[in-house]
């Protein structure tokens, strides 16, 4: 691929953009001044052009001066994310026209909690929204079925907290509608005209998400035609009895048969999760770790099974989550045997449970899917380009995605915007009815009536979060437009990384047959998509503590740290450890193989310290930069980066 | 007060500061791109000069433009926040050293989750939280005492869920290592030295923060002194007790004498507490409403009862929240008597909770009560310049902030900065430990042990987000060094708004005067800050449905709608609603007294449809734009309102 094609996309390592960045963001700086202008140019400004001559004005100025002088010479530590020499995390350099949409929306500080604080931009949110669920397969056509949703969250801890939240809200409303219609005698039906009485608890907590809005949509006419006085009467009896109202403790007090739910999450999964469930109150506990095969990807037999033994146990599944593209290594789960299991299981063993993608980090990857008239490109068309990706279970991954319940994914990542932007998107916008929360001061009673669409302009009824900016919604709003979500456009941008990443693999082969008798070099998982990680072992060394000290002090040499000014390291990269923990003795096994281990030192439980290790300590490159194969330096970035590597290595093991 | 002096402190209705804000960002964007290029130099720029000639750049830059113009286009259907017209919600005109340093620190797109990704804005970020500290009276000497610590949050509502996040975290703690050192019979101590085993579930659940720290302390420190395998494995056993992995559910089946915690609130708290309930699962039933006063100040004496009550229903209080500066109606609650309660109540009832303040909005009017060495300054210091503020009551309040848990303060609120920037201050550091996440590919057997004290530099650990920007971070961090957060520098500005408030409130009885015969007027609540609400009744209506409609049709006036150009409008404001029901009889009768209103038709349960209603609907008015008191058009900004609202009304009046 023609890394060219990226030139005008970014502000540029070397800024070779300067000019049109300044140019665009002058431009608009002053037609916003001008704007300001033209509400009510007929009074006088606040600020008189003596004031400004005044000696408290110019001091403030020159304090202001001053102390964006000391932030500037600060910032000078920062991390340089723009530049092919930074490999270590999920930052690289920002796209230039979501960049200059998010800087000219911030002149106008608009507030997507609601369009009366942002008339503009909460429209721009939701549009975001809808192309992100269309990358993902969602549908959008209110004739086909369920609509989609999105919104943007802070980031994509936010939006993984977020999915949870509604999928507990959706879960538990059969169980209060039911009681609700014991306690009030009504007979409340399901989409198929089943009695909500005569279903069992088991059964009413293991509906599809689009047959509880059903029962909800079926729930509220019913009400409604009872007219006013006694609409509201039992409205709030039904709103006391949901789980929201009256907190895990007292709702599992009156469904004595409820079990505590569980929740399932690849080994691999982001420390969020476990966050999520405690901070819902679910308890960690309740979260359970698949384990994953030998490609790093949640293992379906061994969900299989995990499932079977939650239902043993009369335990409600709450979700399933997949990850699409792990933080740690970039493996992509299997989402279409996410997705198929749940069918298996609800046919065979009346167990369904709600699926969510944690696609923080892959799913922009899914724009390399999609044609331009945004159908899922065939597996082969998508091949062309590639040598490996993406693999059929890669392939079948990222076309079950239109079958999951919500999507996870952050803009700020592989979006290319700027933090914080994560955002969550839901196949069913009518979950939003089982959460929405009026701000205290609305009473309308031309509008007395639960509706089960959701009033998506008032974002902030919806969502976790209250005030939120309008120019991370601008920034992705303007990007998507410039470069469309597809294959043909946006696409290219992913796709170039993942072939960097195939290349880079097969040079770290290359490299350790070169450095055969001093090392041995690995990719120890093969890469999804664009994240790979190295492992090193000195040769003749056989412990794995060994390794991960010897490893560490490679790690020293592109390392962040305090005593070494940021401008001195050659590439700046991060490290991961894959525990012993969470993979299985194949796996363990065929990695202390191949790195000439004594699969004695890789172990569970630590207990000869000076040999053994729980974990296995390597190098982890997130290879995001546009510019990781411009040569025009007469080599890669990449082989600037391993032949540093090699000297590293080579002058430790002579050490 | 001399209002010229916020001159060079914004960007201006008009402006006005353009040249300077163009200087000041061209000069610093500069110093960034050369920056870049100063990270090895000696590479060859990826993007060419020739590149830059081709027709995909320009066509793609073309497209980058034309994108940009069309979001500045809409842009201008934005609300004009800046301008002294809009009175509505809660924003302004940004802080120009804030919204400078934003935007330089946007380019370098620090990512404060930690310390690795943001050398830089994580230290400014803490020391935003210590300055923030220190101005509500947090002690920040480690010889004194508890230590406190601050970090920012995408805005109010995420640092509220915070703080019922960690206060659960800490409440039920004491149970967990009782029952700890039950299942390995071990002996632990709290701070003075009693067993736990011999301390009751009430005693347990009654400890203050700091003895539930010590608590930790103590017992990390007797774990410590057994010996590696012995730590590991009752390190273990201790968190396998704990609330958060077991969940709710589990935990209080262990703990069978534990009843549902209450969390208080006043009647008039934002609605983000009901959704935190909600989400945390302990429910939103569980969330008890604290009845008002006459001035809508959370009611001591009614929080008396109400705490009695919950002991005597053995409840564990988990927290009051005191409100500093409602979002309808910027009144602020007795902190004081909240924190004298405590004590109160802890001494006679064994009865302890834990004290959060919710100032989104008012927490940075405290810079009004500290001299430049931020001590508290005395009430008569204070009063000087102002007519009534600040009342004892509300100076009290402001005053017990210090002996308070932990408080939420928006910058993005009186801070003057952009969306999305609240924040989250604790009074007691060692509370981050009892919430600590680790990220999955952290092991370090040299640091093996828990240590009580935090490791701050790694946020992402002890708060809700992940990944989150720096650039929020440094604004505060240059606005706070611009302009200290006391009486001399800062404050003057919040205390100008409060003083134009007080004319303003004036101003409504001097109209109601003018318009006798026609309408009544009146403040219905008066102002604690300087948010302040106006009723208008049409001469000789004593039906509350009748005056809500009037009003109506004045608000359609000051209202944002799709109908209307942003820019044809007059002033904007905002309005609210005082519910019947959050309001005791006296206080219903004194506003119906006052407007003229047959308090039969102001009701919690309307009947007659066409005479009663259940809320009293108001104009509301957030008076926080510095030019509101301006007069260089010959009359204030306060004027034109008011003289437009007697033009609108007189017309609704002979209509």
């Amino acid at each position: 691929m023609d890394i060219s094609l990226f030139s005008p996309y970014f502000l540029g390592s070397y800024g070779e953009n300067n000019h049109e960045f300044e140019d665009i963001f002058l431009e608009f700086f002053r037609d916003h001044v001008y704007w300001r202008r033209s509400f009510h140019p007929e009074d006088l400004p606040p600020v008189s052009i003596i004031e400004k001559q005044s000696s408290h004005y110019l001091e403030t100025m020159a304090k202001t001066k001053q102390e964006l002088h000391k932030l500037s010479a600060d910032l000078k530590q920062s991390v340089p994310f723009s530049n092919p020499r930074y490999i270590g995390h999920m930052a690289s350099d920002l796209l230039l026209p979501g960049m200059l949409a998010q800087f000219i929306t911030a002149l106008y500080n608009p507030n997507n909690v609601t369009e009366e604080a942002a008339p503009v931009t909460v429209k721009m949110e939701l549009e975001v929204g809808n192309k992100l669920a269309e990358m993902f397969g969602y549908n959008l056509d209110a004739d086909k079925g369920a609509v989609a949703w999105g919104h943007l969250t802070s980031g994509g801890t936010v939006a993984n907290y977020q999915s949870l939240w509604m999928f507990r809200s959706v879960k538990y409303y059969p169980l209060a509608v039911k009681r609700c219609g014991e306690l009030a005698d009504i007979d409340f039906v399901d989409g198929q005209g089943r009695s909500l009485q005569g279903m069992s608890t088991w059964e009413l907590m293991n509906l599809s998400i689009d047959e509880v809005v059903q029962i909800r949509v079926n729930c509220l006419n019913k009400l409604k035609a009872m007219g006013d006085e006694k609409y509201d009467e039992l409205i709030e009896l039904l709103r006391e009895q949901r789980i929201e109202h009256q907190g895990h403790i007292d709702f599992f007090d009156q469904h004595k048969d409820l079990k505590q739910p569980v929740v399932f999450v690849p080994a691999t999964a982001h420390y969020s999760w476990i966050k999520a469930m405690k901070i819902l109150g679910i308890g960690s506990k309740n979260l359970w770790q698949v384990p994953t095969d030998e490609k790093m990807r949640l293992d379906p037999m061994a969900l299989k099974q995990l499932l079977l033994k939650a239902k043993s146990e009369n335990r409600t599944v709450l979700a399933v989550i997949g990850v699409l593209g792990t933080t740690e290594f970039g493996t992509v789960d299997p989402i279409s045997d996410i997705v198929s299991l749940r069918d298996e299981m609800s046919r065979d063993e009346g167990l369904n449970y709600y699926i969510h993608v944690d696609a923080a980090w892959g799913g922009y990857l899914s724009s390399v899917f999609r044609d331009e008239n945004n159908r899922m490109r065939e597996h082969e068309a998508v091949k062309a380009g590639f040598e490996y990706f993406p693999s059929a279970k890669v392939y079948n991954a990222f076309a079950a995605l239109c079958e999951t319940d919500s999507i996870t994914v952050d803009p700020h990542k592989l979006g290319y915007m700027p933090f914080g932007s994560g955002a969550f998107i839901a196949r069913n916008k009518n979950m939003c009815g089982f959460v929405v929360q009026e701000a205290a001061y609305v009473f309308d009673k031309k509008n007395r009536f639960v509706e089960p669409e959701p009033k998506l302009n008032q974002l902030g009824q919806y969502i976790m979060e209250g005030s939120k900016p309008g120019a991370a919604a601008a920034a992705s709003y303007v990007a998507q437009n410039v470069l469309p979500l597809n294959a043909e456009h946006f696409g290219k941008l992913p796709a170039s990384t993942i072939r960097t990443t195939e290349v880079f693999y097969h040079k770290i082969a290359a490299l350790s047959e070169k450095l055969a008798g001093k090392a041995t070099l690995i990719a120890p998982i093969e890469p999804d998509t664009n994240l790979i990680c190295l492992a090193i072992n000195p040769a003749g060394n056989s412990s794995t503590r060994v390794l991960n000290d010897f490893t560490r002090k490679v790690f020293e040499h592109i390392k962040i740290e305090k005593s070494t000014p940021m401008f001195s390291k050659e590439f700046i990269g991060s490290y991961t450890s894959i525990f012993r923990k969470n993979i299985n003795d194949k796996v363990a096994h065929n990695l202390c193989f191949k790195l000439g281990l004594d699969p004695h030192s890789f172990v569970r439980d630590v207990e000869q310290v000076e040999f053994q290790d729980n974990a296995l300590f390597v190098l982890r490159h997130t290879l995001m930069n546009p510019w990781l194969s411009d040569d025009k330096n007469g080599v890669t970035y990449m082989d600037m980066y391993l032949n540093y590597l090699e000297e590293i290595i080579v002058k430790l093991v002579e050490q």
